[in-house]
């Protein structure tokens, strides 16, 4: 078995989790994106009939989560452990979710880096046997994140070149024990690092470092290199966060250009509006379940490492004159076929 | 190696985790509190020589972890994860901490169940043979949460006999794979049951159900029954909330009146304007520090459950008219001699 040695912070599985469903319900503007078709639920309106937002966007996580598990051919009751998070305060998407299903239930907290976070532990539940499915989830609202943690959303404020729009999404994911469907191989846990960003309207720039930091860490810890990959998602830098990360690693000696993509610049038609990119809880976790999963079930790419990264400031904390500290995690995943071909 | 069989989520350590430290940072209210001489450290006041109380969290929560490591003989490069939560949005007093640490790092939120969550994770981790060292840690400040959750300290309201006080506390665990100490024998993680109580003033009644639930399905899974334990400690109900659990479990046929505690009512002396009693992450965090886990490693306690549980509400949903679900993860803990003594 492959420990995590000191000095290296990767997990290697052994037998590794299989993800055997995914799923994503997004709302109308995601809709209407360029993968916009490959989402299983497109919600009218951003109240997809609720009375608020916030009841909205845990409308949309309980969906994701009910159509991962039917798509698994699973039930509920076969699930050992559900693991989610959101951006909002006190993770109630997330929590109230929960409520309604009767599985025992972690509440994680990791900003957008949060579908990282979720499926590393499932993968350890799993792996430790303790577990036959796990369940794990993540959404954002952009009208939820919007009055939150920016403005009230009537007010239209001007947004600068390095802003991110929130993403409206809930996506949910079914990790087993045995099964079909891409593979867990391994995982890197990130640090928080704080390269001293202060601009709430540069989250992408804050982030860079960290997602570096853990590329660079995972590359090393495995004696990879960029080429290992079909492909290195990083969720989500934007245009100007994806930047100074591909800057960052180039310091160290590691060219990411060829294979580096950002969730944040998939889900949207690029409109002025959306300024840098994406963000957002709901975004990597969405264009994983749509775009990434099936590309990897199918073979189509043979292995990815997929990166969400996460700003892990408040309001109060910018109030108080802070730096954003950030954090990513990274997560390598493998065709079905992987373990036949050899690696 | 015991399962996590479908049908009970009891996660049983063949090998069993070991907390070899435990540290404890308090404010100068719980400090002239009657476990005031067990703890490592109290401040002299609220803000512990920082410019805003948030900061002050912070402060106390790395001193509490430094504290901790150093207690362990260990240093922070030899600490393989750091699980952190605490009560404040975006858990800003645990990433905030994590910034000033080189290791990676899982935010957690499962309000003040926390350090339940991080103890139940930290132990699948070493159980997956993926960690050596993990730190857990949890923190609360009673004018940083009183005035996220409630009104502004200044504004004198009129507190109601079922409210608690939130405790202004950091504590902190190494577990380790090998080492002297306490070991954590089981986990049982919780569901999220609700209720429907809507007072925001009576949190112990709205996290009683999801306390005698998990008590319940903890002693069920393993076949035992509360004479198991030398003490099962609630954390934190308060006296309204520790009632009803207790009428809620004798209506399942189990008399938890010889060993339960609940570590809201150790933590102050029972002053007026504590009403119900103490709550808040660092409330069974710094009790279970400074109080249980000394007792537990002595051999005085041979064997506990402590069971931190939590309301997942916000002000938000509370605007809402959402009612509060609640949590509650069950950690079976053994004097350190346990195995020689066979069970």
């Amino acid at each position: 078995m492959a420990l995590n040695r000191r000095g290296t912070s990767t997990c290697v599985f052994p037998n590794m989790p299989v993800i055997v469903s995914a799923a994503s319900v997004v709302g109308p503007r995601e809709g209407k994106g360029p993968l916009g078709p490959l989402f299983d639920l497109v919600c009218g309106d951003t109240l997809c009939g609720e009375v608020s937002w916030e009841k909205a966007e845990t409308k949309m996580l309980r969906q994701a989560t009910d159509l991962a598990v039917a798509k698994a051919g699973l039930q509920d009751a076969e699930i050992d452990f559900f693991l989610a998070g959101d951006l909002l305060n006190q993770i109630i998407s997330s929590s109230f979710t929960a409520r309604d299903k009767d599985i025992p239930f972690l509440g994680l907290y990791g900003a957008c880096s949060t579908i990282g976070e979720a499926t590393a532990i499932g993968s350890f539940l799993i792996h430790g046997g303790f577990a036959s499915n796990v369940l794990v989830a993540s959404s954002s609202h952009h009208d939820t994140a919007e009055r939150q943690y920016r403005y009230p959303t009537e007010f239209g404020y001007q947004r600068v070149p390095s802003s991110q729009w929130t993403v409206t999404a809930a996506a949910a994911l079914v990790l087993s024990s045995q099964g079909e469907g891409p593979k867990v191989e391994a995982v890197t846990v990130g640090r928080v690092l704080d390269f001293g960003i202060t601009d709430a309207n540069d989250m992408g720039s804050a982030m860079a470092p960290a997602f570096a930091d853990t590329v660079w860490r995972h590359l090393s810890d495995l004696g990879r290199t960029p080429d290992d990959y079909d492909a290195i998602f990083s969720g989500d830098l934007g245009r100007v966060g994806s930047k100074a990360a591909l800057h960052l690693l180039k310091q160290r000696g590691i060219d990411l250009s060829r294979v580096h993509e950002d969730t944040g610049l998939m889900i949207y038609n690029m409109e002025p509006e959306i300024c840098s990119g994406a963000s957002g809880c709901g975004c990597v976790a969405s264009v994983f379940a749509a775009k990434i999963y099936p590309e990897l079930k199918s073979g189509q790419m043979k292995r990815v490492l997929l990166v969400p990264t996460g700003a892990l400031h408040s309001p109060t904390t910018c109030q108080q004159d802070e730096s954003i500290p950030s954090i990513a995690h990274a997560i390598s995943l493998v065709y079905p076929g992987w373990e036949e071909k050899g690696s």
